[in-house]
Protein backbone atom coordinates (compact mmCIF):
# COMPACT_ATOMS: atom_id res chain seq x y z
CA UNK A 1 0.00 0.00 0.00
CA UNK A 2 1.16 3.36 -0.91
CA UNK A 3 2.49 5.25 2.28
CA UNK A 4 0.16 8.34 1.32
CA UNK A 5 -3.00 6.30 1.90
CA UNK A 6 -2.41 4.63 4.86
CA UNK A 7 -5.33 4.26 6.30
CA UNK A 8 -4.95 6.04 10.69
CA UNK A 9 -6.68 3.63 13.15
CA UNK A 10 -7.90 6.40 16.44
CA UNK A 11 -5.36 4.46 18.14
CA UNK A 12 -2.93 5.21 16.05
CA UNK A 13 -3.72 8.78 15.74
CA UNK A 14 -3.04 9.44 19.98
CA UNK A 15 0.38 7.56 19.71
CA UNK A 16 1.18 9.59 16.42
CA UNK A 17 -0.03 13.29 17.66
CA UNK A 18 2.09 12.16 20.91
CA UNK A 19 5.10 11.71 19.14
CA UNK A 20 5.20 14.44 16.72
CA UNK A 21 4.23 17.09 20.10
CA UNK A 22 6.66 15.44 21.94
CA UNK A 23 9.12 15.63 18.96
CA UNK A 24 8.48 19.09 18.64
CA UNK A 25 8.63 20.16 21.86
CA UNK A 26 11.98 18.65 22.11
CA UNK A 27 13.51 20.52 18.82
CA UNK A 28 11.95 23.87 20.38
CA UNK A 29 13.59 23.36 23.13
CA UNK A 30 17.11 22.38 21.65
CA UNK A 31 16.54 25.90 19.49
CA UNK A 32 16.21 27.65 23.07
CA UNK A 33 19.14 26.09 23.92
CA UNK A 34 21.10 27.49 20.89
CA UNK A 35 19.43 30.83 21.47
CA UNK A 36 21.06 31.40 25.29
CA UNK A 37 24.08 30.35 23.83
CA UNK A 38 24.05 32.78 20.83
CA UNK A 39 22.98 35.65 23.36
CA UNK A 40 25.42 34.96 25.75
CA UNK A 41 28.64 35.12 23.29
CA UNK A 42 26.56 38.22 22.12
CA UNK A 43 29.63 40.57 21.24
CA UNK A 44 29.07 42.65 18.56
CA UNK A 45 25.86 44.57 16.91
CA UNK A 46 25.84 42.45 13.95
CA UNK A 47 25.18 39.48 16.40
CA UNK A 48 21.71 40.68 17.07
CA UNK A 49 21.20 40.15 13.10
CA UNK A 50 23.00 37.03 13.31
CA UNK A 51 20.26 35.51 16.04
CA UNK A 52 17.26 36.93 13.41
CA UNK A 53 19.05 35.16 10.56
CA UNK A 54 19.24 31.92 12.17
CA UNK A 55 15.56 32.24 13.43
CA UNK A 56 14.20 32.96 9.93
CA UNK A 57 15.68 29.99 8.86
CA UNK A 58 14.66 27.87 11.84
CA UNK A 59 11.14 28.61 11.58
CA UNK A 60 11.16 28.30 7.64
CA UNK A 61 12.16 24.99 8.41
CA UNK A 62 9.93 23.85 11.49
CA UNK A 63 7.19 25.64 9.73
CA UNK A 64 7.69 22.59 6.83
CA UNK A 65 8.99 20.26 8.82
CA UNK A 66 6.15 19.59 11.52
CA UNK A 67 3.28 18.89 9.07
CA UNK A 68 0.82 16.81 11.03
CA UNK A 69 -1.08 15.31 7.95
CA UNK A 70 -1.87 11.33 7.91
CA UNK A 71 -1.05 11.49 4.35
CA UNK A 72 2.48 12.59 4.85
CA UNK A 73 2.82 11.66 8.64
CA UNK A 74 5.38 8.20 7.69
CA UNK A 75 7.65 11.11 5.58
CA UNK A 76 7.76 13.38 8.84
CA UNK A 77 8.23 10.73 11.21
CA UNK A 78 11.04 9.21 9.20
CA UNK A 79 12.48 12.51 9.15
CA UNK A 80 11.83 13.11 13.10
CA UNK A 81 13.79 9.76 13.76
CA UNK A 82 16.79 10.28 11.56
CA UNK A 83 17.10 13.93 13.34
CA UNK A 84 16.66 12.36 16.80
CA UNK A 85 13.57 13.94 17.54
CA UNK A 86 11.53 10.30 17.47
CA UNK A 87 12.79 7.14 18.82
CA UNK A 88 11.22 3.78 17.75
CA UNK A 89 9.29 3.35 21.01
CA UNK A 90 7.74 6.16 20.50
CA UNK A 91 5.77 4.99 17.67
CA UNK A 92 5.08 1.48 19.44
CA UNK A 93 1.54 0.26 18.61
CA UNK A 94 1.15 1.59 15.24
CA UNK A 95 0.26 -1.16 12.70
CA UNK A 96 3.26 -3.37 11.59
CA UNK A 97 2.72 -1.74 8.33
CA UNK A 98 3.28 1.35 9.11
CA UNK A 99 6.80 0.46 10.94
CA UNK A 100 7.39 -1.38 8.34
CA UNK A 101 7.38 1.31 5.95
CA UNK A 102 8.97 3.41 7.71
CA UNK A 103 12.22 0.90 8.23
CA UNK A 104 12.59 0.56 5.20
CA UNK A 105 13.09 4.45 4.22
CA UNK A 106 15.27 4.92 7.02
CA UNK A 107 17.07 2.40 5.62
CA UNK A 108 16.76 4.00 2.39
CA UNK B 1 18.01 76.84 3.04
CA UNK B 2 15.84 74.15 2.91
CA UNK B 3 17.64 71.15 5.20
CA UNK B 4 18.46 68.89 2.18
CA UNK B 5 20.02 71.17 0.57
CA UNK B 6 22.46 71.97 3.79
CA UNK B 7 26.48 71.68 2.90
CA UNK B 8 28.28 69.52 5.71
CA UNK B 9 32.00 70.63 6.28
CA UNK B 10 34.77 67.94 6.83
CA UNK B 11 34.35 68.97 10.58
CA UNK B 12 30.67 68.42 10.53
CA UNK B 13 30.83 65.42 9.14
CA UNK B 14 33.08 63.61 11.78
CA UNK B 15 31.06 65.00 14.25
CA UNK B 16 28.22 64.21 12.63
CA UNK B 17 29.33 60.67 11.90
CA UNK B 18 30.04 59.98 15.58
CA UNK B 19 27.01 60.95 17.01
CA UNK B 20 25.44 58.48 13.99
CA UNK B 21 27.28 55.32 14.84
CA UNK B 22 27.15 56.22 18.88
CA UNK B 23 23.31 56.45 18.52
CA UNK B 24 23.01 53.02 16.43
CA UNK B 25 25.33 51.74 19.56
CA UNK B 26 23.32 52.87 21.80
CA UNK B 27 19.89 51.34 20.15
CA UNK B 28 21.72 48.19 19.26
CA UNK B 29 22.71 47.77 23.23
CA UNK B 30 19.04 48.51 24.03
CA UNK B 31 18.23 45.82 21.65
CA UNK B 32 20.75 43.22 22.93
CA UNK B 33 19.26 43.88 26.56
CA UNK B 34 15.45 43.27 25.70
CA UNK B 35 16.79 39.96 24.27
CA UNK B 36 18.35 39.22 26.79
CA UNK B 37 15.38 39.72 29.24
CA UNK B 38 12.80 37.70 26.64
CA UNK B 39 15.04 35.22 26.50
CA UNK B 40 15.56 34.94 30.59
CA UNK B 41 11.30 34.83 30.66
CA UNK B 42 10.84 32.06 27.97
CA UNK B 43 8.19 29.72 28.94
CA UNK B 44 6.62 28.22 26.33
CA UNK B 45 7.76 26.99 22.39
CA UNK B 46 5.94 29.87 21.02
CA UNK B 47 8.21 32.57 22.78
CA UNK B 48 10.55 31.96 20.23
CA UNK B 49 8.91 32.74 17.52
CA UNK B 50 7.64 35.90 19.23
CA UNK B 51 11.27 36.85 19.86
CA UNK B 52 11.64 36.23 15.61
CA UNK B 53 8.60 38.56 15.06
CA UNK B 54 10.32 41.39 17.92
CA UNK B 55 14.01 41.18 16.11
CA UNK B 56 11.61 41.16 12.35
CA UNK B 57 10.35 43.92 13.58
CA UNK B 58 13.56 45.97 14.84
CA UNK B 59 15.60 45.40 12.04
CA UNK B 60 13.61 46.71 9.57
CA UNK B 61 12.90 49.46 11.95
CA UNK B 62 16.44 50.10 12.09
CA UNK B 63 17.34 49.66 8.35
CA UNK B 64 14.87 52.31 7.85
CA UNK B 65 15.87 54.68 10.54
CA UNK B 66 19.92 54.80 10.33
CA UNK B 67 20.49 56.25 6.96
CA UNK B 68 23.67 58.01 6.41
CA UNK B 69 22.60 60.57 3.68
CA UNK B 70 23.67 64.07 4.44
CA UNK B 71 20.19 64.82 2.17
CA UNK B 72 18.07 63.54 4.97
CA UNK B 73 20.60 63.38 8.17
CA UNK B 74 19.02 66.25 10.22
CA UNK B 75 15.69 64.54 10.42
CA UNK B 76 17.61 61.33 10.96
CA UNK B 77 19.43 63.31 14.26
CA UNK B 78 15.83 64.99 15.04
CA UNK B 79 14.20 61.39 15.47
CA UNK B 80 17.60 60.25 17.58
CA UNK B 81 16.89 62.77 19.81
CA UNK B 82 13.24 62.50 20.65
CA UNK B 83 14.24 59.01 21.27
CA UNK B 84 16.59 59.65 23.36
CA UNK B 85 19.93 58.25 21.79
CA UNK B 86 21.41 61.72 20.90
CA UNK B 87 21.62 64.42 22.94
CA UNK B 88 21.93 67.98 22.05
CA UNK B 89 26.20 67.82 23.25
CA UNK B 90 26.94 64.96 20.56
CA UNK B 91 26.22 67.74 18.06
CA UNK B 92 28.13 70.35 19.45
CA UNK B 93 29.99 71.84 16.77
CA UNK B 94 27.31 71.89 13.64
CA UNK B 95 26.76 75.22 12.43
CA UNK B 96 24.03 77.23 13.84
CA UNK B 97 21.88 76.92 10.65
CA UNK B 98 21.91 73.43 11.15
CA UNK B 99 21.31 73.20 15.41
CA UNK B 100 18.25 75.65 15.10
CA UNK B 101 16.62 73.12 12.02
CA UNK B 102 17.13 70.52 14.44
CA UNK B 103 15.47 72.62 17.50
CA UNK B 104 12.81 74.05 15.40
CA UNK B 105 11.88 70.21 14.06
CA UNK B 106 12.44 69.09 17.62
CA UNK B 107 9.82 71.55 18.84
CA UNK B 108 7.46 70.83 16.16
Amino acid sequence: MNNRDMKWTAKEKKIARKAFDNAYKKEMKQIQKTIVKKVKSFSEEQDVWRLHDYLSKKRKEIDEKYDYRYSVLIFVFVRLMREGFIVEEDLEGLSVNKLESIKRLLDF
